[in-house]
């Protein structure tokens, strides 16, 4: 599995600053440093000094300074990748990151492919599949919540708790197949009720992981809101209410901007995607069929729906919008949060709110006044209390990668195809298939079964220089 | 001199990439690493860890994993600063950048000032002035001219070049003081004919230093090149046909993109940008005195002129045109390319060559066709050999910096003034004070003499992190 091409790649981000960093893996790798590398201490040869130490000196091409460098040195297996590796610390014009990288080439180093480094600390057997997909994550991340979700996967949890079940599902096979060798005589040693108590247990597993996955990926990709209203509710002053208050937060997310099509909002480390929807039923029930079907395409896609009404004391107007919201989007009610609006101009009595809670208990209400700003922090309170990030704990594990889900399912069903084995007591022979299967899948996910398809897709996506 | 607070800054291209670097230098650099570093070797602290080694573990903030990262540790008077210091490489998440300074900034760490880095190495004598200036060039350097132009800089040979002269000058005033000592005596210690010579070849080695700048200078900057001419001579399609040939050199100029007034070509190594001038007098003799005015603006930025003529054998017409630019210009003769172009409409006969060149023998004469891309590499060989920078020795000192440029021309006029003394006879007090001038101006360039202003100056030009 080991490779024996040497590669190299800048590891810093693109341009220009004060340092860049340029990777180096592979047996040349310390060999080629020596070649262009001069220390201040002549004489001295990188090739000869202990792993996990820096040194001073210079980059030189052919008698030409390129740089003054700090080398850094890896020795296999303690490196990033497990194989012989320095780091250049050079000076971040983009000139000499140029010039050292031709150098490396010049020098029969190969450019790294996307995502190379980490694909071979994969195959070097110094991280499992799930870790590997876990740095991508993590260098992705942006919001404290897919931070948490990536290190925890990082760290390795998520592979323990599939090596766990792995161990489970190995001891049950070799149970069935120690009695397939005594087949003749009719011995049963993997207690069927042990079995099937231990499917249980496995099946309750999963089915968790796999529904740790609506949040997981939520919070990856960002929860998206979907707001209704019609164009004079106050949706866009409800936004700019929500971006003013919440500003400090907003600029902590680099990299995310509030482009023209979704605000995204930044609330205690989750990222909230809003999603302004056009078409609502107006009042008069004339429904305008193709904003109906944008709308309802957007409202299917989102995690929250947040109906905007106008404030009146005609409670039954609004329940009838509500109503109608439900009905045309077949919206589940829980989904649901109505914010009604502009209460400076119309307050609500306590008894119209009391009216229309009874009548949608599943529902969250908010009078509030995007103008005045009143009443917008009950919003984000009920954003927060619903991906609340600061309840997972540190070895909670969440989902949040769609090939590890979809493993998952498969892993569930294939559970479900053993389960009604036993059930119909067929034979170990076709129990043990069954039981392979969800092991099949379990290993893909960690890597212990992969294909070069899946490697290549999965690491395609890497930046170049991890 | 030395400073006790404790500073980082990100010290990577900014943005997204596999890897960043967070530097954190001071006295308390190291004893805030131990806080928020957790080892993969339990109890390892960083305080006890040779200079120059690397640690792997984690950033811990509050008992939440931020990243694992790997440590480098130096000591003081080991590291860049000559302070304590240490480099955070963590995963080069925009997110994670910003948590692990945000935690360095809890710790009292202050954000470092835009080259504070490089300032403190310069006032804990890592380095003199101009090396510090050197680095802020390298960095920003994006030809192989202007980058060996700083590399030379920053090994410190004109550092070493002007701590000769000032030692020679204060061997000089050492003299004289002695002089001054015995003045009663009327003894005269400093012969004044041997002050005259070390004063003349002091004079002539800054002379050369001046001199130098004229092509640091330009190389630094790209060498301004007007391109003269009539709307219809062919300019664009020249332009056209030197980008063409020249493209690999080019896309190799990261940083620089030809944008709308200038278009920049690298040739070898060397920045060429030919600046487009609109007025050229017409053979009616019609002088658009504005355009005339614009042209001669452009020209006297220029230190080359490209003037380009259509191809004719009345060579007393192109004469002319030549004659014309000159005057209308002010141009020194030796500054001006004359290129013929369109030569596949008319053909040139050689003795009309041989008239022009007898006429302006110190004018390069190039015939041309743009559009057949016939002779355009005779162009960019006179640039070429005008600006060679492979005639440029290791040792050899450019001086690139304005600073020092207007510092070595103060410090040349000075030695005018003492060489004035010495005919005039003066008292040697006189004498001292002329030379201390001169010594003044030399040490404002290696940093001996500065002022809060002048470091002011020169470092808030350099990126945040150097």
């Amino acid at each position: 599995m080991k490779s024996t091409n040497t590669i190299c790649a800048i590891a810093t981000p693109a341009g220009h600053g004060a340092i860049s960093v340029i990777r180096v893996s592979g047996t040349d790798a310390i060999i080629v440093g020596d070649k262009i590398f001069s220390s201040i201490n002549k004489g001295k040869k990188l090739k000869t000094q202990k792993s996990g130490t820096l040194h001073f000196g210079m980059i030189v091409d052919d008698n030409e300074i390129v740089d003054e460098v700090i080398i850094s040195v890896y020795k296999s297996p303690n490196s990033y990748t497990g194989e012989d590796a320095i780091e250049i610390s050079c000076h971040g014009s983009v000139y000499i990151q140029q010039r050292v990288l031709q150098l490396l080439l010049k020098n029969d180093i190969k450019l790294a492919l996307p995502g190379e480094f980490t694909q071979r600390a994969f195959l070097n057997g110094k991280m499992d599949l799930s870790q590997a997909e876990a740095v991508a994550d993590l260098i992705a991340s942006s919001s404290a919540a897919s931070h948490k979700i990536a290190i925890n996967q990082i760290r390795g949890g998520f592979s323990e708790e599939l090596n766990l079940l792995r161990d489970k599902l190995i001891e049950f096979i070799s149970l069935i197949e120690l009695e397939l060798d005594f087949s003749e005589e009719d011995v049963e040693f993997a207690d069927r009720n042990r079995l099937q108590e231990l499917l249980s247990n496995i099946k309750l597993k999963i089915k968790k992981l796999i529904f740790s996955f609506k949040l997981g990926n939520v919070i990856k990709n960002g929860v998206p809101v979907a707001i209704i209203g019609e164009p004079n509710v106050g949706k866009s002053t409800l936004l700019n209410a929500l971006f003013n208050e919440e500003k400090a937060i907003v600029s902590e997310i680099a990299g995310t901007t509030r482009d023209a099509i979704e605000d995204v909002l930044n609330i205690e480390g989750v990222l909230f995607r809003f999603i302004d929807t056009a078409g609502l039923r107006k009042t008069t029930d004339i429904i305008e069929s193709l904003g109906i079907e944008k709308t309802a395409q957007k409202i299917k896609q989102a995690d929250l729906i947040l109906l905007m009404v106008e404030a009146t004391n005609n409670w039954q107007h609004i329940s009838n919008q509500i109503k109608y919201t439900i009905d045309d989007y077949n919206i589940d009610d829980q989904q649901l949060i109505v914010l009604i609006n502009k209460i400076d101009k119309n307050p609500i009595e306590a008894s119209s709110i009391e009216g229309l809670q009874a009548s949608f208990p599943k529902i969250s209400f908010i009078q509030a006044s995007a103008k005045n700003k009143t009443n917008i922090e009950e919003l984000t309170s009920i954003l927060k209390k619903t991906y609340d990030i600061h309840s997972i704990g540190e070895n909670d594990i969440i989902v949040s990668n769609l090939r590890h889900y979809e493993a998952l399912q498969q892993a569930f069903e294939a559970l479900g195809r053993v389960e009604e084995g036993i059930k119909n007591e067929i034979t170990g022979d076709f129990l043990a298939m069954d039981i392979r299967q969800v092991l099949h899948y379990i290993g893909e996910i960690t890597g212990q079964i992969s294909t070069d398809d899946i490697l290549g897709n999965i690491f395609k996506n890497f930046c170049i220089g991890k």
